[in-house]
């Protein structure tokens, strides 16, 4: 019987409840500051943190002499309330079902029901009218199995939580948590920009969660994109896929017209950035059920404590 | 009866009738220098005028020491002629109609007629050849009425012209007319960088004209937009509307899945700027008949006096 | 009959067979250092090359007093191996055939043939799988008649070709070899940066191939775009316009409202930046047919010889 290494699920139930859709972010970064204040006498480094207003609601870490950045988006997919009953998307989230979502305005907490009507227009059934400009996300249904979690917004709390795993070991390094990565993004520009000019790091892992495709299943070790909707220089590409055959660890290999990801900005930045999307696959992506196998998420930590030593 | 308080029709006209599409608002750029030259004596304060080269066809204001920095955009929506009688929009205008166009090439004037194939199409009817890459407008046709104004263009030169209305009595802030709003924009980038490198300033309010919907009714005050295809940061919505309830003004609130501004490249740009969307709404939009309630005018031009002060 | 003027059209053929899709410059890369290299003891200024990691694979040359910078994008179209028989397009590649790709894995040369479905899905037919994350493109078929040029990758070859000749006689000049065009871009925004921070150049001219289409015919001269997707600055426009008539050489002038280039990343740039694009027109755009006439070649290289002195 498998008995997987990363345990601390209560640390992943809490970050995906976290209320921080697009433009909404503050509640995560009060969490991890709060985190990593109350957990960084544990680590093996004591990080730089660097906040504050010109960084909006991002935090970044500085681990030792950084050659390397992770970066991980803070925010979530969810739902704006318009006026009567209607929603706008926040990203793109799955409307296929009777979903529960959750918020909060002045008048109290909010816990109603999403309809979606065959023209895909959004409503939501509660007994009153909710604020306009209200954020709805997902009701947290936070479900441990033995070789699965599943939950809404494991995309990318997971990859969240894979930062603060790595923090613990490691000695050199950025760990960037970012914003807006679900709706256009704008976060990473200026993060690229402090990343380069400050520090002078130029390699970049982005943090996030992926697709179960019929190419990737479950189970079989995290996923090293080498594209989606855009390419990665191949020199980068060829030092993480001979890193990561030399670490042993279990992974699988994911080529893609579609998707995006921090690495589109860092892409498009004004400096030659190398980044490259590594995480776990997960299935019923960007709905409340997303699900990942445990053996994805030992494979993704312990594939990035690897790769931050080696690149 | 109502008595609206800026009533000078003549400065809008003015504005509504400049050939200024997206890549050709110089003549934009001359009309407001030379207003600026003639009218500054009579402002509250007298602002730092910042243009040339490196702003190609853009204009900043210093007014004092800046907080927060109000965005207008100079172009308009129009067509470019191609060759045999093809025409190639700019921006998104309305072509359902045989909209009378003008423009100039080296043969003289052009007036011209609209027309659409039913497969979306464009061309134009005139006696003789226009010369290729000429760009026509709309004929302006501007009509004020007891409550309204229509013409072509009032987005965004009722955003100009709220600038300027708003230079009167300004003592902080940045004044920025902007251009290629309306065709992928690219003035924004360069602007942002003086704002925040130069002036620090990391709050802007984008003075533009939104859409009459079925939760934005004319004549109930500006609109504060609280997301359209991008979304704003909480923090700063929630700073605004708590100022707009302190100002005792009329204003209604919009929440949008489509639509962008100038706030969108703010958003991107590589600072960590606050921005939101503050305007009057129009019925017809894009078209030669963009209709505009006098006391949204009115509100929106008090409220900026008023945002521009407590923000 | 007609003698045309640059006849070495083994540089060209050479060109256009090297393995460079966007993300795999290097090769590009290689060949350029190379031949630079070798030939500009031959030049008439001799450039300073700016290239390294900052650079990633591209490349910039300085000569003389840059007022103008050339840019040619070194990357090409082409298809990502995905796993089972299946592939991703690499920008956008004519799939309407059974083209002949190559590439190279670690088993060997590859030579397959692209199987599109009715669906528009992408197989390869080879008798073995061929690893995954492989990029193929089209197999070079180069043939020269009297009037014609076909291959795959006139697209940009030619472009860069183009740069080449130009160096060879340019006295004041930025030439520019930027990758990633076809995919996304990505390197045009640092090259951008280091164009005007560290020589002050905010003139552009965009060498690449547009399309023969209703109002371009071949052999009739280089083509001068007066706008695509984006619209270039009118002012810049003019000037380049009253340069070619006075250069008295032949050229055609196009407007469309599709397509795009190396220019749109200049426009959104942080800085004010005038671009044009400027080059020969093509058939069978983006197939391994690409055909240009060699009288446009000639117009193209003596314009730019031409332009970059008068502007």
């Amino acid at each position: 019987m498998t008995i997987y290494k990363y345990k601390d699920t209560g640390l992943l139930r809490k970050l995906c409840s976290i209320h921080a859709p697009s433009g909404e972010e503050s509640a995560m970064k009060d969490f991890l500051l709060a985190y990593i204040s109350e957990n960084q006498h544990r680590w093996k480094t004591r990080p730089e943190i660097i906040e504050g207003e010109d960084l909006h609601d991002c935090i970044m870490l500085r681990f030792g002499s950084p050659r390397t950045a992770v970066f991980a988006h803070m925010d979530s997919i969810g739902f704006t309330v318009r006026y009567h009953d209607q929603l706008v998307a926040i990203g793109g989230p799955d409307t296929d079902g009777p979903h529960l979502l959750v918020g909060e305005d002045p008048l109290g907490p909010v816990e109603c029901c999403l309809r979606t009507t065959p023209e895909g227009h959004l409503f939501y059934d509660f007994p009153r009218a909710i604020e306009t400009g209200t954020s709805l996300v997902y009701k947290c249904n936070f479900r441990v199995t033995k070789d699965y979690i599943t939950s809404c917004y494991l995309d990318n709390r997971l990859g969240v939580y894979n930062a603060l795993k790595l923090a613990e070991t490691l000695e050199d390094g950025l760990i960037i948590f970012s914003t807006y990565e679900e709706h256009g993004g704008g976060s990473v520009p200026f993060l690229a920009k402090i990343m380069v000019e400050k520090y002078n790091v130029r390699q970049a892992l982005i943090s996030d969660i992926t697709w179960i495709t019929d190419g990737v299943v479950p189970g079989k070790g995290v996923v090293i994109s080498l594209r989606d909707r855009n390419i990665p220089r191949k020199t980068y590409l060829q030092k993480i896929l001979s890193a990561a055959v030399g670490s042993g660890l279990p992974h699988q290999l994911e080529v893609e017209g579609a998707g995006s990801s921090d690495g589109r900005e860092l892409q498009q930045s004004p400096y030659a950035i190398d980044w490259c999307f590594i995480g776990a696959a997960e299935q019923n992506v960007h709905s409340p059920d997303e699900k990942v196998h445990r053996a994805d998420i030992d494979s993704m930590i312990d594939m990035y404590k690897y790769l931050m030593k080696h690149l």
